[in-house]
């Protein structure tokens, strides 16, 4: 893995890296770093910044090569090998987001499902299929599982993150509202959507 | 309105509020700061400075008053009167997410869902009744919304945004993975779950 990216660098690849990708739908070869930039909400000089990063060499006065800037983001961002994410909490959220990734990226693919409501172990749904929570040892070791992301209630979420560290997970994604305790070589990302719409009503209620 | 708080101390303010409501149905009638802060991920120091920021007079000693400081979390952070919320996306994500708010905060309602699939228009879903995205114009102004979640694809964001501004839009939760162009008296919140995910990934492969 090359020299580890900032938080906020790592947030405007990925970004980077999909609006890439639609461009690549539309058979636009090539992007200039304004374009590109203007996209992201960023400057040209934060991309280029962010390409240096990455190592893409690029001729500039030309644009970047559309196809070679998305792999040379991924050869950045994303593991030598596909890997596996685990998804605990299959309610209303766990299922939306269950088929929200479905297919969307190949190389972080979500292939075990947990659910504490045991009619729910072995169902198949957005083609991934479940387990009960018991099971997170076996099926964690068995696909070698280090992300994980996490939709149970607020009041679960403490007891599963401690279930899921304990089986190996690194990075969580966490969409439940706690702040979750996690030794210091793990890393959480919280997605707090209620959070986010009653900011959204705050700041645009502004003066 | 009182003074406006940073984005930082509405989203510590936000959650705390949850984490009290959780307390309350738990019937625990009142909290330490140290309790509130560790459920939170933050220092009770902290907790103690938002406490003046939303102005609870409590009695440090024997601790907050769970009801009152909900209260008064709640003057600070909602408009006096129950806001209106519009969603415009009624994809897989959409759905996930009227269902996920339907009922969660009575001041902060999705009332309207928009979408350009015409058969969407008439539905009811989780409670949220749909219109076709050319309504958008007449039910902003019948239901004074100025709160909206954005949830359709990316390539299509920005147009949107452009409609919603017109029609009224001062806060925006945009889901789409795209930097949008708003003038400066829009707030823009955004949710980007792949980036947060492929973040989880980044991080937790830390060596």
């Amino acid at each position: 893995m090359p020299l580890l990216a900032s938080d906020r660098t790592v947030g405007r690849l990925s970004l980077y890296r999909r609006l890439l990708s639609h461009l690549l739908q539309e058979k636009v070869r090539s992007v200039f770093s304004h374009r590109l930039a203007e996209a992201a909400g960023v400057t040209a000089a934060q991309v280029r910044r962010d390409m240096m990063v990455v190592g893409y060499n690029g001729i500039p006065t030309k644009g970047y090569d559309v196809e070679s800037l998305i792999e040379s983001i991924g050869q950045f961002l994303d593991a030598p090998d596909p890997e596996a994410v685990a998804l605990v909490g299959v309610g209303n959220l766990g299922r939306a987001i269950l088929s929200y990734f479905d297919g969307r990226r190949p190389n972080l693919k979500i292939v075990a499902a947990f659910d504490n409501d045991p009619s729910k172990a072995g169902q198949v749904i957005s083609g991934c299929r479940c387990y009960a929570v018991r099971q997170i040892p076996e099926v964690f070791a068995e696909n070698e599982i280090a992300t994980v992301i996490i939709t149970v209630p607020a009041d679960q979420a403490q007891e599963v993150c401690d279930l899921l560290v304990d089986a190996g997970a690194k990075g969580i994604l966490n969409f439940a509202p706690v702040g979750l305790r996690v030794p210091a070589y793990i890393h959480v990302e919280n997605v707090d959507m209620t959070t986010s719409l009653e900011k959204a009503a705050y700041f645009g209620r502004r003066p």
